[in-house]
């Protein structure tokens, strides 16, 4: 007996707008600003959207650009961009001209949509970028200054039809789309994602948060990154309402929260941070429970405790480009409910086990055997399953090597807790070594973040003559407060082995990347100048 | 690139208990009076059934019949005959001696495992089921006499083994289970469910519905009724407790729902009738909220009402055994909650729109165009996607009829409502034909619902020589009420057209089938004796 069209459909997300539209046709799908549509309206445009790449000369498989914060028309490309059967290539619009024009040629991307305000990082490097035959100009108000040719975005959907088109899709492992890692040293790497794995991530994502078409979720986290947590389909599969955020300001924040009554919203945590130290924290009473999705970075028990503080229950999920975004999630148990607020967070900080449809993630060491579960011993997190990338965009050496032993590896270092619950301690290229002794970056800052008046810390190695490498924080104080290096280093002899503690302070900003990271790298870079590079 | 080990695992329901046992592995899992199996158990008993499956021989592909109430073995089954390679069959356990023994040999199962309270079906045509090598005996307690052959249930869940299986699933559209059709005429049809459908289907029975680790479920509904509606394994995704019920007795309903805290349930309108009219019902109070799921036959929207004065939410799906259970819902819109209560029970009485996997669902003409979305013309409800079955056991004739056009035909006939909700109004069978128009069976019924003193009511054609056909309603009254024929017509006449009213009113008790559908047909047959056949 065989599958045929009566009793088999490839799963995609475009499954979820059809039935969304077809069911919710009168809901509000997205706000932006004064500007609502339904979920006829945005499938409609999305539609528009489609055919009008369509009406250009996009085929099945070409890949196009989008380059825009997370207003409207990004969300329509999660959408539109695949029912055209193209690949959707959303770009950081944090990186630099240089670093956008290596994407967009790499993935040779034929059209072009950027927001206007983005349209300064391409104009230096407009005439590399090749292979864009369109460029379509994204107007949000009179925000920025578009580039000099194309169309603008609302011109170009009126060159769509309004005749539905119907997916097409016919091999539900087709890419879907390109998310470009993001890369702290090296050239990023293209990573593929096909419609049946945005599907099922999507699906895990409203199960396991759970959002329903009562929900409202607010775009705290950028629609750029492994497409937002594939987000954007499981939103619309729950029929929830998307409120747009074109810049991540926490008053702003606030006020959306309380006046469309938000009930979930994901973010790294220094998105979580940004918003308990604002003001606005002391007097919010949010509208209804929020939901807390959080991730990218391991939050500290400290920052978890406060955001639940405010009313918000946060659902800690980890993983990679490379894994849809999260692969696993800190499930709760609820005889946790009852410990102190502290133990709570505590556990809630572990990266955990699998997403219900992302099959399975072992900590290993070098030669793929698991390591001891016993919340000590170290080893590097794999992954497979149907959670993780169908490959490098064209680069298959790349992929093998990422492949090896027939498990994904994430080059993150963790330790296996008795429960079966992974918890990180570092990137691999992190870790300090000292005296012959592995310590956790994550676990110093973690002890650091208790301290009353830190506010954001990030702990890396320096070299040292006798002990080969030795802990350094640099540390961003609360404001209004002065903290001194002597402060910190006796409050992380109160809490943890001495030689863990940090044996220098540094106080001041941290560079960042492109997606909230810290860059220890570059931290790294200045304080071993003139020094062999340090491996890993 | 291609999809491998790495990035790719075949959709099977499996995976969720390897999950949950590994997540939660001391969470209750199955409560059976005063036995509770944590996870980790229950993984440990299915792996023991599988293993003692495959020292008898039974390999991939082979059927396993299950002939069991909802007790643990049963639960098992779900999960420890596929994990065994093999098919299950679980078996309806009102049927007679000769269907159970049809059903057996059509599917032609290896092992018989027989609860000892039905083993008095299986004595009288054991010597007919000649592929069946392996009885195996349920005890559940000192309930009934077990066969005089084979062993018993726990002896041989010892021959297997612990060391836990992986998933002999390769491809995932291998055959899981084949559900056999209550067929009401005619033989059986043996309906074959895949891993991949039922995989998605139990998703979205956890997300439409909303459960989660914090629900327990009561089951109210038989497991060996299109399994459950796939819910033994959606309740095992999310980590839910299965709370087993043996016989489906009110009171020991409302002990459970009370003392295991029951979040959710499943049951055909016949089981809310026996909820809502029990005695308890006037002091019930939940001890948290209860989500209802019903479907089988349309509930009324006086049953409806009077559930969620209980303090029930109700989710009303529908489906048929062909497209596991439920293939569609009566997706709720926040704004008709102010609506009042008897508009919001006609709204919900609806059958709805497909589910988020089910793909699609029409109401079509004879000629497959649909019928207008004016809430009164009549076609038949039409189903394909992920969601309808793979095919009928054997039978490649009826499936391609059944498959006809392309899409599944499910004999229901439904009007379309005009935002795109089908709402059923009889099966093609039993609608009334009456001086050219057609009467809903279910229309009718539905308004002698209304009536204080009508605990329950079955509406069929009688012949008529003036009409041809008219409707007769058999009534069965509330306990210490009286209702008169005239008062029932004259109700009727209140409130829907007269030519819709039935002529004729019988009280008494109703014929039932082994799932609790009327038999209509039995009904039929009493008033057409010894007139012409009539047609459907």
């Amino acid at each position: 007996m065989v599958q045929t069209a009566v009793n088999y459909t490839p799963l995609t997300p475009l499954s979820f707008l059809a039935r969304t539209a077809s069911v919710y046709p009168d809901k509000t799908a997205v706000v932006h600003n004064d500007t609502r549509y339904t979920y006829r309206q945005l499938q409609h445009r999305v539609n528009r959207l489609a055919t009008a790449l369509h009406g250009i000369g996009v085929v099945k498989g070409d890949r196009v650009a989008f380059l825009c914060p997370n207003i409207p028309p990004m969300l329509e490309a999660h959408f539109g961009v695949p029912l055209a059967g193209a690949i959707l290539v959303g770009i950081n619009t944090r990186l630099s001209s240089p670093e956008i024009a290596y994407i967009i040629n790499h993935s040779g991307c034929k059209v072009l949509c950027v927001d206007a305000e983005l349209a300064a990082l391409i104009r230096p490097v407009r005439d590399q970028l090749t292979s864009v035959e369109t460029v379509v100009n994204i107007l949000d108000g009179d925000i920025g200054e578009p580039l000099d040719e194309g169309t603008d975005y609302e011109s170009f959907l009126a060159t769509g039809t309004d005749a539905l088109l119907g997916s097409p899709v016919q091999d539900e492992n087709e890419p879907i789309s390109i998310n470009y890692t993001s890369g702290t040293t090296g050239n990023p790497k293209g990573v593929l994602y096909t419609h049946r794995s945005g599907y099922l991530n999507a699906m895990t994502a409203a199960l396991e948060v759970g959002m329903n078409y009562r929900s409202t979720y607010l775009w705290t986290l950028p629609m750029f990154h492994c497409n937002g947590w594939c987000f954007p389909w499981g939103v619309t599969a729950v029929a929830a309402t998307h409120i747009c955020l074109r810049r991540l300001e926490p008053a702003r924040v606030f006020d959306l929260i309380e006046a469309e009554k938000v009930s979930h919203l994901c973010g790294a945590p220094v998105v979580l941070i940004s918003l308990v130290n604002h003001p606005r924290a002391k007097t919010a009473v949010f509208p209804r429970k929020l939901h807390v999705v959080t991730a990218a970075a391991p939050p500290s028990p400290t920052i978890i405790a406060n955001m639940e503080a405010l009313g918000a229950e946060i659902f800690h999920v980890y993983g990679l480009t490379e894994t849809y975004g999260p692969h696993s999630i800190c499930a709760w148990h609820e005889e946790w409910d009852d410990l102190p607020v502290d133990e709570r967070a505590r556990k809630k900080a572990r990266q955990g086990v699998p997403y219900i449809t992302a099959g399975e993630m072992r900590v290993v060491d070098d030669n793929m055997r698991d390591v001891p579960t016993d919340a000590e011993t170290l080893g590097e997190v794999v992954m497979r399953g149907n959670n993780v990338m169908l490959g490098y965009y064209e680069q298959p050496e790349v992929t093998a090597e990422a492949f090896r032993g027939g498990w994904f590896h994430s080059g993150d270092l963790a330790v296996m807790h008795p429960d079966g619950y992974a918890e990180l301690r570092d990137r691999k290229k992190d870790i300090i070594i000292s005296g012959g002794e592995n310590i956790s970056t994550i676990e110093v800052e973690n002890t650091i973040y208790r301290h009353p008046d830190v506010q954001e810390v990030s702990v890396i190695a320096i070299p040292d003559e006798k002990w080969g490498e030795v802990p350094k924080a640099f540390v961003v104080p609360k404001p209004g407060t002065q903290p001194t290096e002597a402060d910190i280093i006796q409050f992380c002899r109160d809490h943890i082995a001495h030689f863990k503690c940090p044996k220098a302070v540094e106080f001041g900003d941290l560079p960042k990347t492109s997606t909230g990271k810290v860059k220890k790298f570059a931290l790294r870079d200045k304080e071993w100048k003139g020094l062999e590079t340090r491996i890993n």
